[in-house]
């Protein structure tokens, strides 16, 4: 596939992150990766909203020219590769918890989301450590 | 236009949410009723990122279908209708102001935008009260 090249729709930095991820399936994937550690795109593709793989694969190279994901060699395997979030697309974490904590306000989700609503309630800086891209120190 | 309803994908809170709201113009929308004040379909045209017609009916009429915006009558004018954020849409506030701030950090915004992430930097939760949906006591 091509190298994407994201065009930025103004400065405004909602649009400029929209640019790069404001899109469901760029999000799912994201998820899958932060929450599930999910890391190959067979992986992806079994993310339980049924991606079509033309989609996937775009917006995975998508991603990569965000600077959220990066590639490498699967260790396990010569045809597979290996995705990872980049300190960039790991920075997305807090974005992500709130967006699990609106939606556990307002929606029926399922039980183990209940759960970590309740800790991100409980102590939200707890839960973000664990993402956290800052060096412990 | 028919009356939208939307299809939940899963019981994850992330794609429910991204159901709702996981398109950059709907986020766009959102952004201008809540940091730009906006609340007329003529004023989310001229958004800055030029958004067509067809879209921002549809987008409109997804965002009241998700609970994240009301219409009312136009106090000023028989023919436009006022968009308002619902309590559900303000409380996406937290979730704009991570964008903001992940934005800021890896990107060129606009300088408004860097003052603004200043101030989240230094006081998220004073950021956070302008937008609460919780009575003040």
């Amino acid at each position: 596939m091509k190298r994407k090249k994201i065009t930025y729709r103004s400065d405004c930095p909602i649009s400029t992150a929209l640019d790069i991820f404001g899109d469901k399936w760029s999000l799912l994937i994201i998820r899958d990766m932060l929450f599930k550690g999910k890391n190959t795109y067979g992986e992806f593709l079994k993310g339980g909203e049924n991606i079509a793989t033309n989609i996937l694969a775009d917006r995975l190279a998508l991603l990569e020219a965000g600077g959220i994901i990066s590639k490498t060699a699967h260790p396990g395997s010569k045809t597979k590769v290996l995705y990872k979030l980049t300190p960039k697309g790991i920075d997305l974490a807090p974005l992500m918890v709130e967006m699990i904590a609106w939606s556990e306000k307002y929606h029926q989700v399922h039980p183990e989301a209940i759960a970590f609503a309740k800790e991100i309630k409980k102590d939200k800086a707890a839960v973000l450590a664990r993402f956290s891209t800052t060096p412990k120190t």
